[in-house]
């Protein structure tokens, strides 16, 4: 048998990501016991029929007492104020963590709430899908996926032995973990996630918009690329919304390049300069060719495309 | 048996779409014998080794010597030059079509350069990888994808009757066929597929001109929604140039809304506006709902994917 990492963990907010922690935490023996919370009637209900936590409790002073881990996932603008509701409840040496998609900002809450003695070590899943609620989870998330932690300056005893375990659980749950400084974490994703979201979120809005074509030939002929598109702009509109106003900066910054580059293109396909049309065109397919050769796309779980077949 | 459609086809340029046609037609019978043609040696070289047609020749007047269906697969800047090149053997009663990406300025390149007598029906099957060549053709590549079919004002007696055969080849080798205006065709494309293509190439770029993230670390962590970016972006260079050049208005004109919205966006995230945000990503949820509702994904083979996988 698995030695649990944690005693207890509990996991606030039992989304698409905190109930696949939650499963995934039972399905590999990672804890001993796990508690959750939502702040969602419907979502706890849910959860207590879906018997995949011990405790399930509307109360997040109650999900926290005991425990060793503490997992913070709501939608990423929510961590702050789950932060301050279970405070009162966190026990000294206790690690708290979360799970959202900027760091920054969500980091420094962490750290003005948690009392004395707690433990703050942000992280980032980067796993998920197009659907949400605590019946989208599934144990196997997190497989050979990264997930990134964002340690603090901290002198407390004991902290570097904390981030430690927390990695350990990550790993012990299938993902592979990288600590990063959470500034650059928040540049790295406005890149490798913000951007393309806003973009997909974007290009379907307007398509959506013309009058000429229709919705329905827009959908009917998406498979000439349009198609994944509309899964990443399917993805769930809270957590979306409050990802783009936590890391502004970021994004404006990643956006404001990409539109100079697009109207780079954009003028380049006016003049019909082909040449440098194709010169662009050439370069990107040698990045996709790192892409493979990293890995990147025989780790992940094919979720996507299985799902919708269904 | 299955009868076959044609007695004898030609199909000029041997590529992804072309070799996946030749091998479709010899595996559901749809033609009695297959003649290809390309203007580089090495693909002759090996399409003849693959054994995938019965004649492979550097003359594309042999080629389509007696064929009853002439289908132009080159890139799409090539389609009109491969039209001259073949026209002097096209047999009175023939089809002549292609597979261009782009139909309006094609339709017309293949109107000039046909004698009479030959019917022109020009094509374009939605369907691809990001492979290309010879090697990188399957069979089942058109299975429930969508062919559109740009039939021309003609008053040819026969004319109908071409494209209801052109159809039936199609439907033969798995595809389904829609009839469409050209100009409405390159428009709608300009949508669902161009302008998703040309975003994806600059977001790629962008990404890889970064000073503070290395490419290696876009790359590692690109599941967070950039991987789906770098697969469109690793299209064929040489065909996609040709379509932005060739389609160069209707592209201009989505590409004029798309960055239209896009400061909009960026507005909404600049100052905060929550609720604009939140607002556009629910309603482009729902268009997702649609594209699933239509069985646009069900439909597909899974290629990207399971290719990457080996």
């Amino acid at each position: 048998m698995t030695t649990p990492i944690y005693d207890k963990i509990a996991v606030l907010g039992c989304g698409l990501i905190g109930s696949s922690i939650v499963r995934a935490a039972r399905a590999h023996g990672m804890a001993g016991q796990v508690a959750v919370f939502d702040l969602s009637a419907q979502v706890r209900e849910r959860v207590a029929e879906l018997g995949i936590a011990d405790v399930v409790t509307a109360d997040p002073v109650e999900a926290v007492k005991d425990a060793d881990l503490v997992i913070l996932a709501p939608p990423p603008g929510a961590i702050a104020s789950a932060a301050e509701a279970c405070a009162p409840g966190l026990k000294p040496g206790a690690t708290l963590t979360d799970v959202g998609s900027v760091k920054g900002p969500v980091g420094q809450a962490l750290a003005a709430a948690a009392p004395p003695g707690v433990f703050v070590v942000p992280g980032h899943p980067i796993a998920g899908t197009e659907f949400s609620g605590p019946d989208a989870g599934f144990p196997e998330l997190f497989h050979g996926r990264w997930t990134i932690l964002t340690p603090q300056q901290s002198d407390q005893p004991g902290y570097e032995e904390a981030v430690k375990r927390l990695a350990a659980f990550w790993e012990g749950i299938g993902a592979r973990v990288e600590l990063m400084d959470e500034r650059h974490h928040d540049l790295v994703l406005a890149v490798t996630s913000h951007l393309p979201h806003l973009i997909a979120y974007n290009i379907v809005g307007t398509a959506a918009d013309l009058e000429e074509v229709t919705q329905a030939e827009v959908m009917k002929y998406s498979a000439g690329g349009f198609r994944d598109f509309t899964r990443i702009a399917a993805s769930d509109p809270v957590m979306w919304r409050d990802v783009f106003v936590l890391n502004k900066d970021a994004v404006l910054e990643i956006l404001a390049r990409f539109t100079e580059d697009l109207q780079a293109l954009s003028r380049a396909i006016r003049w019909g300069e082909a040449d440098k049309l194709e010169e662009l065109f050439t370069r990107t397919r040698e990045i996709r060719r790192g892409v493979i050769a990293l890995g990147q796309e025989s780790a992940e779980p094919n979720w996507g495309r299985d799902r919708d077949r269904t």
